[in-house]
């Protein structure tokens, strides 16, 4: 087990993320750093029920560090987690900086825990749109091998950091008090509204997220040859991202087939009740580790029985996050 | 033109959508009768400069009418128009009652105009979620016939009514002030949630939704052929449905092509900046007439050049609903 901990980006949603699941899970150290910006610097927070102090981040603070849990975007991963690595810890990166990099296993712990073996100083955490969708597919592709999806999401606040939460819920506020919605954290009003992701749209058409979403799934999986096309939305809900999923198989999957498929998977839980409807909703998975999976069905439009449509939910900051890295940090300290 | 015409659920969204339209559009009419139940009677609903009372309507209430719009619900539509038409009046139903009659026209003014020529008195406004996609769609599939789609929507509240819209104000307000959520309206908390659509499901696990926006688009494209999936979800937005739509044509089709398609349609505005971004949002596409289309892309996991990606955002009261059903007795009335 590391004895000396640090957080990269402590401050952050998932920072605190990392820390409350530290307190809470099979991670016990023996001392745990926290580290952000300089102007994050002296803030207090409470690891367990005591209050640490957050350093400013340098080079020299990995000295004696054997684990480093960084979320605090791809230039501070690029610029810090080779001190870290360097310094002898074993870095568990949440920024996008390192995932496609040949040298770095990318790692969902319920699908491709042997790829964290290998590391050599980095592994990344996949991005959370990825993770919750790899969770709902990957029981049923490890099965019956997924040759197309089609993914429409419906992405939480959280995803772009506990500023742009804020931000959802004074604007919200502002919106019902009748005046203007003025978005400064998010490039779009959030309140009673959605808008395309908004990272980065290249030639093709498709925004960095998307992109993301198809070639994380790709290195995960081990097998380029899945077709996948996304559209990422963000829309006003706080910490759950939520995905309609389209998928077609190899060779006809039936519902009652993926529906026993998932219900036997680690991290999962199925929530498909027709009548009383009950479905994934953000609410039921904000806080909780499971993906929850539901309307689970014969997709009508594959009449060969080859397609499957399903709804997933996850909670962005826990298992699209931060509790993927300390699943990582467990495994590799086992 | 019509000398007389009754509005029947005329305190509701659409209703009063209804009339707002024909105050300001060329629908002048001499005379005007607001139906609705015995409860709302009374209510006083201006008409242009006018306050006129709403009446209760009972199988009475259409001697002398010419055009009857019901927007009240399926049942009463079920119980009344057969009345209206009894009395000499046009239906135009924006309910699902008569939408898969073969004797009753389903139309889109800008699709399938000829249909509504064809009418026995009764005349179905489509779906909202429906009318949205096959705006996007049609202008496409009239040139290259689409095969399959795939569609997965992010609807407003006023899909469910006025009521619905309320609610959405008065829950967030609750959870912001950090009280608990009661849904009444609608089936589960909507206020920075999401849910799938709680109309019934049936034994293929579709829901209503679902199946509507598959039969209607098949009826009013002529086409049965087209294969579709459909996953309907409604979000914390006031009136603009949006929905995440992958096509698959007969023959390839380029994003340039489909954004000129589009570009030349009545009733749509493309929507489709990528730097700085600009895509259709719900917000922008409140309250106005067309139908906003972006995010037009080559879909990527149909390597043939066979698919689009795109995104679209329409008013769900407007042309989702009473704009479709105004433009509908414009045409019949010509």
């Amino acid at each position: 087990m590391p004895e000396h901990i640090a957080v990269v980006g402590a401050t952050g949603a998932v920072g605190r993320e990392f820390i409350d699941l530290i307190s809470h899970r099979n991670l016990a150290s023996k001392k745990i750093t926290l580290l952000a910006s300089a102007r994050s610097a002296g803030q207090k927070i409470k690891v367990g029920s005591t209050d640490c102090t957050v350093s400013e981040l340098t080079a020299g603070s990995f000295a004696g560090v054997d684990l480093a849990l960084f979320s605090a975007g791809g230039n501070i991963s690029q610029k810090y987690a080779p001190a870290a690595v360097k310094a002898g810890a074993a870095v568990i990166d949440n920024s996008s900086a390192f995932r496609m990099d040949d040298n770095v296993p990318l790692v969902i712990p319920e699908i491709n825990p042997q790829a964290a073996k290998k590391h050599r100083g980095i592994i990344a955490n996949p991005n959370c749109s990825t993770i919750i969708m790899a969770m709902a597919v990957w029981p049923l592709h490890r099965v019956n091998p997924v040759t197309r999806m089609v993914v429409s999401t419906y992405q939480a606040a959280s995803g772009a950091g506990a500023a742009a939460m804020h931000e959802l819920e004074t604007q919200s506020q502002d919106v019902l008090d009748g005046k203007d919605a003025k978005p400064q954290v998010l490039p779009f009003q959030v309140a009673f509204n959605l808008f395309n992701h908004n990272s980065a749209i290249d030639d093709s058409g498709y925004n960095t997220e998307e992109i993301k979403m198809i070639k994380e799934t790709h290195k995960i999986f081990g097998d380029n040859s899945i077709r996948i096309t996304a559209t990422c939305v963000r829309v006003p809900v706080f910490r759950a991202h939520s995905e309609s999923i389209n998928l077609t198989f190899e060779r006809p999957m039936t519902p009652d087939e993926a529906r026993e498929l998932l219900q036997n998977s680690r991290g999962v839980t199925v929530v498909d009740q027709r009548d009383p409807q009950h479905f994934p909703m953000p609410i039921e998975a904000s806080g909780i580790d499971d993906c929850l999976v539901g309307r689970i069905r014969q997709d009508v439009s594959q009449p060969d029985g080859r397609g499957i449509d399903l709804f997933v939910c996850g909670d962005q900051i826990r298992k699209g996050a931060a509790l993927n890295a300390i699943q990582i940090a467990e495994l590799i300290s086992a």
